[in-house]
């Protein structure tokens, strides 16, 4: 199905694709097949350090344009996404295997990122606050820092970029990205468009490589912060190379999200919503459903409605549009499910459906597949129900009631996304207030706010303060400068207004 | 003046004082005098673990308490405060040796913080978005995150309390303060009027110390976050250890202030808030003026004026209302302020005012001070211009012009605080939007905000993405929580809107 | 149980309490009783014009005031209140007779409505918009606009006050009152306590009178906006009146509300609400309960439930701690209020308790009382189901389902709030999103929003775009001023930036 | 020029262009040749009537519609406008007559407009607030109207759409739209935009006529709000009318702009900003400058400047790219415009430029032109330099005084803009202070905000509270609704928490 070309994966710095030479190149397959489709440079320090040093100076003409002119680069990357939004769909079906039906809907969701980010505007506005004291007025500007860098996991191409550089360039810093080396074809192409529209050359640079290249970030004069999507130990690591370097950071790592299936659930909606958030992206995803918790009642139902439905889920090509679920990422990704699985049995978990060697097309037995898997009987101290797997692989657990729920979504060190299944107003706004999680949802499998609002986790699945998209967004990416201004009248121009609060015995620590 | 009695230092826990035994206590000094007027303990890793479950414990019920109820406690601390508040001045201009007026002052200005902190209630608003999709609503809300430490300096024991405190638990935190060992009295009385205003025990505790009482909240899983006053090496130590154990963290670090005066300044507006901002609190604050840079047009006559001026700051006794400037905060202080002139001597800066061995009455001849001193001819790689000194040391600088200045400015590692002295609204306006420091100042010496707007500055004078006070202080202290509410009608009621946008091809990475 | 002395009230001018002669006055009763307490001057409108000379000639000082002394007189006056809380709820008690614990409520709302207001500083704060183009920036401040004149019902004398004058005075204006001729003793100890609290002569005028007082207002260039809280045809005259002279208005009016049970009602949660909506002031307030609209599941229980809960309601002296409910305010809306009974019956709806002349503690006989009444079988197009009858009477009616009711709200004139039980989620948020009411309950009687958030009614219950408190009251208040501001270098100082986007085809309509 | 062919101009209603017949046409001309080009059907009540009709019906799908499907209209709107800019520009430079470089600017400026209006998502965000009493929490969601109706003026047939319909419909309104009957041809061209994009039949409906049009809007049951720009006389007769139905008003009325020199003034900056300000769209705009007052040390050499400046001002063919100023829009203006200048000079103002009887070009000998005219020694009293001359039209004064023009600004009775040419600081902040009017200039000759900011006069310049564009845009075109939710427990289901605070002698007001 896929014809794809081999394809040399190329950086693009200062507004050029150039072709890394002698260092090492990594394979970069379809997973779909397992055919390599092409290679991807682990670029050099020097290589990084000119994207740094080509940021730098893009920054500042960058910045100094005037607001509405770097809005309407926005607007027009929009619409070059708008124009092409096929071929960049295709490109994350092939190397990530994000089923097609899916790629199309990332990178819709990055187009609406950007609508979103059309806000800035109203976003970036400051303060000002007048008659603070005799003739002082207050003003705060929010202002851009520089240069940021970002680390994009191989699971989300185009919606890592939508969550770290609309905003980020659109309130005027410039932004190194450095795609997975798993999933780099789509930044291929939005390359391309940067060009097409004309985005000043290094407004956005983008280098291939490992963790050696933000390695160059946290202590570089010239960086000012650092973005990361991965795991939780990634994330500490980098928060503590940024503290040390003093850059702010904003890192998002791991999850192990509940939905929580009360006794009036509406057994539709649950199982329409359970099958995406489980199976969708074959279950990689920050957002994925990963532990499903119900109350006795319906305890037993949940389980054959469960399994009857994962059954019914096919396996195969990302790019087939009969199929449902595509392949995990690697070979490696692929054994490493397999071996939770394996631990989940060891453990005493019930494996009732098992993904293992799934059924598959010819085209695709080459593939890295893991098909639906469902252990029931799981208790919360098993590995399966505590370490995040990334695979479609589903735990089922039974809970006694809402707070026994929320009980072990607080427990759990991770805190991304819960979801819970009810028609109930009360367990609804008590799940809302007190499931210990950045993201929780109501009648929904995969709680995403949409690109209008905030995303992100707390616990140890965020590190730092904002999260992404929104106001949070703003704030990561600016820097708030506070102005007392105080004005007096020139010479010979007597200030009709008089000061009649003058009390010697108390001196001001501020401007009076 | 100071009939102060001896006072053995305690700590604050969980709504009772407890005194520490088994550990050394270290002196507590009055710098006006060099007497000894008490003793502080450097409590045990035992009492600060206590602290933290007395505040995790508190957290429960002081999260759960209606917004207004935790409002009606800031009410009354602010009044309890309005009506001690010389009592409170006192403790300050004792073991701190600020200048009973700034005192005073320090203290008006906590109460003014509360009061900027009774619109909690409107910054802790989240927002609702109705109609994101068919049936689907979205909603953030503001939410607290459990206990905070924070570890305050000498300098401003009052002030500190007040940045980190009101925020903290209006929103429904609770709070571990370390003050500074030097500086204790002030927080021995706040904790009394706690009491007398009822507030919840465990909300607040008090615990005095060395690092090692920070040392065990980076890793403990009962602490979210952690806050600073103090220097940017002990900052940066801080944000690593932050990073590395994931906990949030605002930290404000050191500072080196410029004081820019064009060919148009204003002499008295000048000269009157130099002295303020230069010899305020003898130097020792962040945003103390520290280099004073004068176009050529004026440079000569601004020597004169300014020695002119400093040699009329009188220096004693803190509590002696005829006096202008106090000690500085120890012997050790005095040390290295004395060797900072005399570096400034070696390395060829001009020194036209020595305030070494001021004049002093006979009660202050054992206190530690240094009167106004002033260099000329100072350049920038100067150490003198460099490093902050801590004391009322001023170093004077010709420039070009406003953009030689600005120069100077962006190239320092610190970025607290910068003033320029003009009437000119395009330099006003050009040094507001490129001065690179987080907080700057028209015709004010201290650039300090009103407590209505934030407080902090950038670069390596504060590490973290908030800064203090007003939307800072909420977006510090709390963490948004994003909700996706997909509603159904009860089996039986039919929903009559109908869903007319459904496009097989695409699904949708988020709830639709 | 009332001994109250007989008062002549006097107007409140310039600071002075002003004896006004010539004019008739009109008795004072205390409606428990029917006896006469004292006598209520209608004013001339050369009193009313002095008061508008009075507040023109305060606003030049009170405005130049700085934002954080204006804010210490909102303390001062909250903290007034507090200390004098139960004199303030007697006097309601006693003229207005609302039972004094619901007077007790009502004085401490107005505490809390001041406290809101202690977030003005927060509210007031207006934008920056920096580099909108090349040396221009951007800006917009929030002034107040002068004098506000303000007219109360007589059923909240304190509440209404602080709807109006917290935030009309916070943000700078001032402000002459007219309380209720039915009304007016809370204000005549206001008036000492503004005093008491050295509040500037003239920030705060009050005038008893009738209609023609405001009439001084519409087109008197002194003033600048009208405020009211009474009927609906009283706010379109004044609506027309302030669109001919060109004031700002915010004028709220009548209402009409309905309580929606559901078939998963909770009863007690029910019935407890019942009680204190439609009898609480003895039904005499914009938000009271007045029609009951119960699906047919619950219908028939719900009649026997309301009939027997409203026959325990108590009925006497508004000062007697052991009853529930006070007398309505006058003997015509006794007699007005009887009318819409017989009209009910007339009408054919079923009269199933009848409040008519209830049985009364000896001290009462002469007071103005009506019981609790209940109709059924009201249907939409009845009198009773359509106008508002501001006394303890309900309608119940049968409605087939939610959007039945929904429909029912939309239709009728007024929109002030709209109440619904039910414990189900979707039922829930259907109803918030379409009830078409200003102020929407979900298991609350009294939907009457917590001072943080504005408080209103759409439709015929509110003339304007903007309601009280919170961000409504200080976009009422103030007026938006935007800046655009061009710097230019002083003459030799060249400006290093430039422009480059310069396209002679087009002239701009704006500065650029 | 312009081979204009001849336009019977025709509404547009529920999507269809539809022909008026049986009503009165008046003719359209162009202005700059006086050339009949077309005629507009003053239409009849029962096509207006049917307009309402169309947009109430609309209004039901369209606020249902998501908000992120509603922006993608505005997306396509602007998009569809840039690819059409030239012909809309040219539209207006025809009937208009605005001079095709203008025409130009205020297109672009419309699509800026619409540019801003894709910051509603985060504008329409709505409040939450949590905990606000045990199980009790608040929302406000902002929600839209109904149909909206808008007058446009003659002299801005782009901007006036720009105002009022992105915002209108971008929440969820529609809107039905009066163009002026002198330049109605750009709305001819949009209403095949808004064909071209999909956007739903009746959510715009264009309909020309007289005052009858809005007549049926002000009591019309299925009205929501009505907007004007238009003169001062008309606003206060919609604003009655308006009050009077209790619908929503937005009226902007007339102007009377002071552009203020002190003598600091950069002349290079004034001149140039003089001339754009008072002969630019030749007067005719609500922003223009009419009065230049100048303090004594200026005074002379400004009128020089002004008159040398004034004399090269080319007037001649909107459409010519070499003239810089073309005709006012009628013979009428023409006429009433000279009417001013004979006044003027009958009162005694010094005329030292006559614009009457230009030279112009053969092709416009018939068209309506009044040159650059420029008075002296012009008095605050006089009729020139009190009402609103709409024409090219200047008159000079001379001011002792900053405080002067405050004073002759603050006293007019409108205060639609204000502009100040000065270099200094203190002018500029006092300036941005104290001017009375909605809008003020710093170095800028028109002070109209970027969009992203709002936009509007006070006094008699603009009546109701919310200004056109930005955050004024969303308060004016939606209606806050505030829920107050309280969640029970299922029953068996225990609620953990509980309400400690009880005292029974007092009774809430609200939900508690």
């Amino acid at each position: 199905m896929s014809e794809q070309k081999f394809t040399r994966i190329k950086n693009f710095i200062n507004g050029e694709w150039i072709e890394e030479t002698g260092v090492e190149y990594v394979p970069l397959y379809n997973p779909s097949t397992g055919e390599a489709i092409g290679e991807v440079p682990l670029s050099s320090e020097e290589t990084s350090l000119a994207a740094v040093d080509s940021s730098y100076e893009a920054y500042k003409e960058w910045r100094a344009l005037s607001l509405s002119k770097r809005m309407g680069y926005l607007f027009s990357m929009r619409q070059a996404m708008v124009d092409n939004q096929e071929e960049l769909a295709v490109s994350i079906a092939i190397d990530q295997a994000k089923h097609i039906s899916e790629a199309r809907g990332e990178v819709r969701r990055v187009i609406e990122i950007i609508e979103a980010a059309c806000s800035i505007p109203t976003l970036i506005q400051g303060e000002t606050l007048d008659g603070i004291a005799k003739n002082i007025n207050g003003r705060v500007v929010k202002q851009p820092l520089g240069v940021f860098g970002g680390v994009a996991p191989f699971n989300f191409p185009a919606l890592v970029f939508g969550w770290f550089i609309p905003y980020a360039i659109g309130v005027g810093n410039t932004f190194i990205f450095k795609p997975s080396t798993q999933s780099p074809l789509f930044m291929q192409k939005m390359g391309d468009l940067f060009n097409e529209i004309g985005l000043p050359k290094g407004v956005i640079n983008i280098v291939h490589g490992n963790r050696s290249i933000p390695g160059t970030w946290y202590e570089h004069p010239k960086m000012s912060g650092v973005c990361l999507v991965g795991s939780t130990p990634t994330a500490k690591k980098m928060a503590e190379a940024c503290g040390r370097g003093g850059k702010r950071s904003m890192l998002l790592g791991g999850a192990k999200n509940y939905l929580v299936a009360m006794e009036d659930v509406n057994w539709d909606l649950f199982i329409e919503n359970f099958i995406h958030s489980c199976y969708g992206s074959a279950g990689q995803r920050c957002l994925a459903g990963s532990i499903v918790a119900a109350v006795p009642e319906i305890y037993d139902e949940l389980i054959e409605r469960v399994v009857e439905a994962s059954k019914k889920v096919t396996v195969g090509d990302a790019m087939d549009p009969d199929i449902y679920m595509g392949p995990v990422i690697s070979a490696k990704a692929k054994a490493s499910i397999e071996n939770y699985i394996k631990i989940g049995i060891e453990e005493g978990s019930k494996l009732v459906l098992d993904g293992r060697n799934p059924e598959l097309p010819d085209n695709n037995k080459n593939g890295y597949f893991v098909g639906p898997t469902v252990f029931t009987d799981v208790t919360p101290c098993r590995t399966i129900a505590k370490e995040e797997i990334f695979g479609p692989v589903v735990s089922i657990m039974k809970i006694r009631d809402i707070d026994d729920a929320l009980q072990l979504i607080r427990e759990q060190k991770f805190g991304n996304g819960a979801c819970i299944f009810t028609q109930n107003q009360y367990y609804t706004e008590k799940f809302i207030s007190e499931a210990d999680a950045g993201m929780v949802g109501v009648n929904v499998g995969v709680c995403a706010p949409h690109p209008y609002l905030p995303f992100g986790g707390i616990k140890d699945s965020h590190l730092g303060t904002d999260k992404v998209q929104g106001k949070d967004g703003i704030d990561f990416f600016t820097q708030n400068k506070i102005a007392t201004v105080r004005v007096a009248p020139p010479a010979g121009v007597a200030d009709k207004r008089e000061n009649k609060d003058t009390d010697k015995s108390v001196r001001s620590c501020v401007a009076q």
